[in-house]
């Protein structure tokens, strides 16, 4: 047998990265098509041979999810089918990450579930960045590669005077990556503390840690509807902050998020990376997106080769 | 440990039906409880002990058809974590039973896929009606129960003089279906059968089998688009029938299909059971809805008890 | 490690076969010593090097199947533990494809049970020759590549004056590759029904397409006794046909078969190929048997190298 | 549910000692349908209900072990796909037990392959009775209980005068069984030592231990061919005992080894159990077949009602 | 088959705790005996019936931890091979479920690997209290119930004035349980946020949250070394606090830890609880222990009974 | 990808055989980092790049044994997790091979539990020497290569007059080593036979085979504690013997075995090999250690580059 090919595949979650990737990485991106019969059921055909190559298929779990989920699993089963090699699903986001514990009776646990399921259609290995809690990686019984964009976003926040900054994370018990972030910058920590009402509602009733007259980054994995972040934003602004910005590596920006942040005076600056899609017409002067393509392109072109991947995730260590 | 309970949990693809085999079988129906995250992940919860219980879970697999997978799976996972003693999949329609075989290269096999996501999710046995192939019977790992409605149907059709009646099958190599009903109603069968273009397109261009002056029942097991129904009528009034009437088991209709079939003015009636959902909207004159739900509570309860379930789907002894 | 050679064993079901694709493909043929103890177990041992090799494993399932069912599964089993580097079942004849549906309560699914034990004695893939139905391929957990042989057999009837040819099934509900067949010679094609009688006795009662009068090939994919196409015979015969012929892939002829179905004076000739072994005894002067190695041998090159093989088999696309 | 029945079937191997084994117990054999298609597979219909039944399959593996085999796969294949609560394999002769080592180069490994099949094709657990040797109990990943015939065959001896008796191994390396044997009977033991010659050759060449005397019992697990036994005997005249008998749990006397043992004027007796099929027409005045029916019900009692097996083989302790 | 009975074994590794557990439970504990061959290996022989049985075995993977986890899945190994009906793994204290994540390269991932290792060993299910994170239940494959011993502690500490409470965490990334604890107790939360240091040191430089003149509970899952605490105590003796007690669920206290925090005169007292053993001669005035034998009785006597477990781990909802 | 590189790493039980092993292998042995936590949980980390390399993972499973065996699982746990191409375990000593059968009701089975245990921590092949049984190899569900020491053994005795020596093994049952051994050296062979008492307790009672004046070899697979030796001694010396040497694979000598067989004047010599390590301190005048390095060291080179192992273990041919 001869030494094996790479081949790329996206699934229409997101192309734009995976196109930016394959230029990165100097190989073409294969073309997928995927059907939808009248019955609403999905076929997927990998138009390119997959026979002993090694096979990457990106696919971050954005909205619609579950549509994008089932088309990953149908890719990955032609992908066997069709005897690949060996299966990398590159998976920038994976939003069921956040399904990572069982805090109500009898609930579903999508982040063990979805682990299982790609392995069950025939995932050989995985390529993630930063899931919502590093023990999800334990949660995948195939080889996962897990990267994270604190670097990116390091890169992009020293160019501003980082002396009299504070990193705060929303979320006490999530604390850890907004600390390491802090180290990265030589900043300080601090986070939102939570409260659970009567009525099971849950608020952030106030920040641990000095704000006052700091420049604040506020940084979380994922921002979504963006509740959290602007209930922060007002628990922060009792504490008189020199300046606020706020970071992400996920930016969903659902319901209108990147707006309503956007629209708040103090916020100078919305940082985010290209592991989802950011639609064109809801970006606004306020944010910045940062491109992982490059470190992905390298960790995948590290895979194929053997090489170490870790080099690249030196960074965020944990405490 | 005591003897095991029975519960029953309705996904969201047809609580109706689920109510209705409940109602059947005397037993309540179960909450379930389904969320959607911001970032559009699903999550379960089954809002009753499932521990050591006799689990059932009804979901076909209807439009939108991915949603409705997932939250299958996910309903799956949440039973076995909640330490189900069984899980008994009732899928009164599955759709993804079409894509059975592999006519292209590098293609989902979404039939054989979907079984094993089920299983991976915990599903220890399915309960399913009229598979498009009786092959597909033979994807899962576990046991299944396969009901058809060919009965119902055919106590339908009694009511009628079925002297001079063909049953007509739209495609040649799915005849199978349509020949036993015909023995069923001690009627003759004819097929369309297709003719493939140079540019890859495939139409219905003769119909092999005795039509003229019949009483024709075009029967398929599913329709949705309803094109190929379309297509058959065409020919079929070149030969002349008597009288046409429709049936089908799994009564989609999407894309005005229902509407469509039934502004064919010799098209006497169209006839499909509540496998699947259909909207009270789009229901017409002609269309007669046949129920399943007491087959369906009829199986269950012997499932439960440990009797056998055969002696339910004697009828359409394949050739 | 090195790069994989190439190993090709046979079992005893058909070494002539397993030495003319050796023959193509210009590798020798490794011998396989197979022994039988005095309490009648058998015991396997592969005579060459296997270690990291591309194992091949030569067997059609043919007469006596559960001889060469176990001895396949034994050789499967002496590869994996020899540490083969994949293993390939070359299976020009899969006799328990027939098994494909519970049409009874309580039985066996030898098709899906087989294709489970090949893995779990080792098969890392499997190479087939026209399987009984389509859906046959999903049965199997491993990457399946399905060759036809119907170009073998157009290639042979293009022979002859093909304007008034009608391709005869002698199963409405197995027409498909009738059809198919048909299309590649740009013939009719027509297929027998069959009534089931109270007594559970089945018997072809009529023929559905046009017979009188064209030049007819009696298409199955099979032919073991022989019972149903001398039954589809005299059907055919009361529609005056202007010739006959018969073909298939698999030619069993179990029962003295050819010659009953070679006595038939209108029988102008019986066309079969090589996926099975036939006697030379028994062989007869109407019989011609095609070659099959030469496709077999090139898709085990292919799938040695990595090449697409879909190519091999683009013609018989289904309906 | 409702507590579970018990339902044993018999595959065509031994329907006697099913018989025997279902009188003892005092439950109907229930009726199994065996049918061979024209292509020479196999079908097999479990014909009472199996629904969460606690379901016996009796099998033991005697010739022809391939069709018996097989038809085991497919009764478990049958039992499970029909819903069996648990099913337990019955094999009073697991023959593949001999190919329990590899000692040589690529072959198959028969006795952990066909365990894992039976497991691969639906057993839940095996009853077993006197393996060839004890470590093959460790091939299962199945429960397995494994019964041993000593106890019926020192019943047997005690009628005798047992003061000046010897148990003979045929083979050294085998001799475990009959040390234990001897401890029971209160007797001395001794073993035949093999050479092995240059062209790979392996006979009897001498016998270990004290014989001249003696009342010698040759006792091995299973007698095939005979060949061993007979060659033993000629090593053992030349040391001169007291008077022979030959005994052995599996009786499969192929080749007419009944009669060419029985022939030898100083051998008084051949013992063994009905674990295998003994026919009517070879049986000898010399021999004497013992029943294990009544250990067997006695276990499939135990293992169906919970209560401990080990009670019944708590005599051969390994040394 | 009858109804299931209970049977309960203890390992070494904590039989108190497994004694106090059946007592309240009323049902006998069941001897285990554990052999030490002279090679080091162990065998384990479960000395009661286990067929059939609902298994419940005892064990927390206290030091020396390699010996008490081989011996525990060699108990589950026993207890499968002895047919036990269900076995549930009761492991009050997960020790490896700390090496959940991979903060370094090719690092083993001991919490995951050891939750497979149970499964392969025959393991059904797994009773656990308060893990390390709750993300490590994912990391199972059978149901877990996963209890916390927070309603314990937080009913001891109920007996003081909680009104100028603050609930520490050593951890900022592991501060959601002290956060839940906090809310029980009607407590603020703090907690300690670390720096890391060129040579890779890791200390606590800063504690978050509002210590000076409250009344602290150091809140831990486990302490072993105590170094943690100590380094703490250091850090809040600088804010100022009222005074300072120590809580904890797993009260290792290895190292002398027991003794050197009884030291520290500001520590009022130890909390932990018994879910391992405390041996007697370590035990200081200043140390409580709680028990959780009744907890871990009621959940083991409803998942006999098939009782809902949720009912018991309501309190710690995470935020 | 790139052709494959090798990797050789040592777990804590025997670094300076893997050391010998790469040093014959011409490799570096790369360096492992195994850390203890305050808890005694381990973690492993692999410090050299595992990423599509050919890992070999060295580690006799000696005293401690859990300690040594759990070490293993988490540097196999780790090398998968790190994207290793393939896991070879290179185990000289297996231990838990003596854990082979049932010999007591509801025991564990080690040999065959930590056979899956590995194959659960990602071993993907075993390289053994000198198993307690041949049928442990059937106890693994991946390929195993199994060496003997014997040619190493014979080389060394080949130096001494073998014309009137006899090969005794302590155990009857366990004879066939010793009589594989007496071929190769072209000597007779003998045994101990045991008996076992009322009180359970077993010894050895008599020795079968020709002893008296004879140069005798004892050899056993493994020496622990040395009481049987010890004890067989004891009836040697009964039946004058000329001389008496001693001869093991793996020489364990626990509990001040060595200094106890050596003190006995009539014992000439004592001769092990190097799959375990014997302590410095430990060593008598009398001892001889032969090494396998070379051996292990050849068998790793051909599993790498896929060439035939068996030619280096030709020599033990069982009976």
């Amino acid at each position: 047998m001869r030494e094996r090919d790479i081949a790329v595949f996206s699934g229409s979650a997101h192309p734009e990265l995976a196109a930016e990737l394959c230029a990165h990485l100097g190989v073409p991106l294969s073309p997928t098509r995927v059907s939808r019969f009248a019955n609403d059921c999905l076929e997927v055909q990998l138009q390119a041979n997959c026979r002993e190559r090694d096979v990457f298929l990106v696919q971050p779990l954005v909205a619609p999810v579950q549509e994008h989920l089932v088309e990953l699993l149908l890719m990955c089963d032609a992908a066997r089918g069709a005897s690949a090699g060996r299966i990398t699903v590159v998976m920038p986001h994976y939003s069921y990450a956040r399904s990572d514990k069982k805090d109500q009776p009898r609930i579903s646990l999508g982040g063990r579930l979805v682990a299982d399921l790609m392995v069950a259609a025939g995932a050989s290995r995985v390529l993630a960045m930063t899931l919502h809690s590093p023990q999800v990686h334990g949660f995948f019984s195939v080889p996962v590669d897990h990267l994270h964009a604190l670097r990116e976003l390091a890169t992009h926040f020293r160019r501003y005077d980082l002396s009299r900054t504070t990193v705060v994370s929303p979320d006490l018990g999530n604390a850890k990556e907004a600390a390491a972030f802090a180290r990265m910058l030589g900043a300080q920590v601090a986070a939102g503390a939570k409260q659970r009402f009567a009525d099971d509602r849950v608020s952030i009733n106030s920040v641990i840690g000095e704000v006052a007259g700091r420049d604040v980054i506020v940084l979380d994995d994922e921002i979504a509807k963006g509740s959290t972040v602007l209930e922060l934003l007002d628990r922060l602004r009792e504490l008189g902050p020199r300046s606020i910005r706020v970071a992400c590596t996920h930016g969903l920006f659902t319901s209108g998020a990147l707006k309503r942040i956007g629209e708040q005076p103090d916020v100078l600056e919305i940082v985010c990376t290209n592991t989802v899609p950011v639609p064109e017409e809801e970006r606004t002067d306020k944010l910045r997106v940062l491109t992982v393509a490059p470190q992905l392109a390298e960790a995948v072109r590290r895979i194929h080769n053997g090489e170490s991947v870790s080099a690249l995730f030196d960074a965020p260590r944990s405490e």
